[in-house]
């Protein structure tokens, strides 16, 4: 029944830390260095329960977010949030995207809710157009997921559509989480990310997390901003106490330290890796879906499975045939370092030919 | 609706670090040496998702526990564990005693299942005895919490008692979870351990931690022990998956180094400080409830409100008027270090002038 279906798990599989593994989505530059020295001056802290609220850490990541500290949830890493969504607000009825994450739909199962999915078109790139918004006006779910910058398709919705979106489900008392853990990657973040309705519209919810961006999926650090303290309380009570441990909260503290000029940085060497790889992959003869975020997804006409023999040369890259809407000639791979990118072109070269 | 009913959030609320915490039950011998340097060496590791099955961590606890590998779901913390518990076996239904650990019923109320109490006796020094097994009989829940000892009164409870219990729920088709977070502080696990219960009965969840007695609260680990793995599949399922941090995982296969010197070392500690205790409060006029584990609880005669007194002396202590069952007349106190004991009895002596 339950069966592990994400990146990211290539060095326990294989039990070989020499593997390049280009399943898991996280940023090529590593962890902010402040993180180490924060984790470690907090060490003797792991003998006292960590603060439940995380008081420090949400004033800090309100002032980097440019919102209110009440309007900030942690939790286990975004995923621990997705699950305690459905139970909080009570979603008899979820709509999913597909291809999306595949936990906004777990966590509908997990609920017992009814679950709709809206599947996304291969021919328009898996770009949401109004066409999703008459899909929620039909099946008037009561939580949609949209994933902005969607994973694993890297395409960006427009703020109208998600502010049209909005407007038709406040009316009906439905809730919208627009999960954005990719959003400061795309360098258009300030364009596309719905921060600014927070205020505006009570039944928002903004997921963002340190996992990707700041390079600590290790360490379960994730938030929800909403504008709703109702759903704040909710969310607190359906899940356990003290699911933000010391060191998390440690290493979110210093990783905020320079976040600005760290995501710019971030922004700008994903950019340029990412245009490479999606020149190269097409020139390949891949069909690449082009991407806003620092991962890529393209598909192999070719007929051979390419993850098997990438896998052969030490790389593991994530095959998408788990994803509902796509198949096993779908993959993603990370946007990562320079050296792990040539070799990724490299290995699929040789394995084209 | 929400509100934190725990103890151990003394520094966050006063902001003031030299407060004496002993309303949370934290090994006063602090987290074994080897816990440090292990979170340090695998700083390097949080830039990877963490191995979402902790096959080394559930192997060597296996060695530790006596028990299979398979059987150990790890999560994080054992709350985590509490809140999958109903949702992983539909628990329309359960039953939890009074006073006891707050969460069993919390989580039972975010699955929306009916809850029924058992009341415990206080003439009875909260022991549980034969009747709770005809509550059960009477009530027929489908899933049983009991806390052994149990946390807030310390009480053990007799395994022959545990056995008829397995007995007539698995017959009905109901789960049993024994929570014995604080066992290993009662110097008597293997004779009240239902460890050894666990392969004839496929009902019986254990569930343990390394939060209380290797004092690593502020690190999120906790386990249960089941032979059924259909549950485990339905734990992994109903929840997020990496609950368990990379430094989680780290600090507890190096508390298991040398786990059982420690623990041995933690007993006599504990024993002899809580006689100390026991001892001091019962002549200074408190009621005291004897304990078995690593806190006491005891009742106040007196007509003012001790746990002011003792905070403003700088000492923060557990009010038990939030347990159902008690009243604010009730408080816990962690066994604390030799030299926290002395000043907690120096205060309540002042206290009760």
């Amino acid at each position: 029944m339950y069966k592990y279906s994400h990146g990211g798990n290539a060095v326990f599989e294989r039990g070989n830390k020499d593997i390049i593994d280009l399943s898991a989505s996280i940023n090529p530059l590593g962890m902010p260095e402040s993180v180490a020295s924060a984790i470690i001056r907090d060490i003797p802290n792991i003998s006292r329960y960590p603060d439940n609220f995380s008081a420090s850490l949400r004033e800090k990541t309100a002032a980097f977010e440019g919102v209110n500290p009440d309007w900030i949830f942690f939790g286990n890493g975004a995923s621990d949030i997705i699950f305690r969504m459905p139970r909080a607000i009570g979603a008899t009825k979820v709509m999913v995207c597909a291809p999306t994450f595949a936990d906004y739909q777990r966590s509908a199962q997990s609920y017992g809710a009814e679950i709709c999915y809206y599947n996304m078109s291969k021919d328009s790139g898996f770009s949401l157009d109004s066409s999703f918004l008459k899909a929620v006006q039909i099946e008037r779910p009561r939580l949609v997921y949209l994933c902005n910058p969607n994973n694993p398709t890297g395409k960006l919705t427009e703020r109208e559509l998600i502010e049209d979106l909005l407007d038709f489900c406040e009316r009906i008392g439905t809730w919208v989480v627009v999960d954005e853990c990719f959003m400061d990657f795309t360098g258009q973040a300030s364009m596309y990310t719905c921060k600014a309705l927070l205020d505006e519209y009570s039944n928002l919810v903004v997921l963002k997390a340190f996992t990707k961006v700041f390079a600590l999926p290790g360490i379960r650090l994730g938030y929800a901003l909403c504008s709703n303290q109702y759903l704040s309380e909710r969310l607190y009570f359906h899940g356990a106490d003290w699911a933000v441990s010391n060191p998390a909260q440690a290493a979110g503290l210093a990783a905020l330290d320079n976040a600005n000029s760290f995501i710019k940085q971030t922004v700008d060497y994903v950019a340029a890796e990412r245009n490479v790889l999606e020149r190269e992959l097409t020139n390949l003869g891949y069909k690449v879906f082009a991407s806003s975020a620092n991962f890529i997804l393209f598909q192999n006409p070719f007929p051979f499975n390419l993850g098997e023999r990438l896998n052969s040369a030490g790389i593991r890259i994530r095959s998408c045939g788990n994803f509902r809407g796509l198949d096993d000639t779908y993959y993603r791979i990370a946007v990562s370092t320079k050296e792990n990118n040539f070799k990724l072109l490299t290995a699929v070269k040789e394995a084209s030919e």
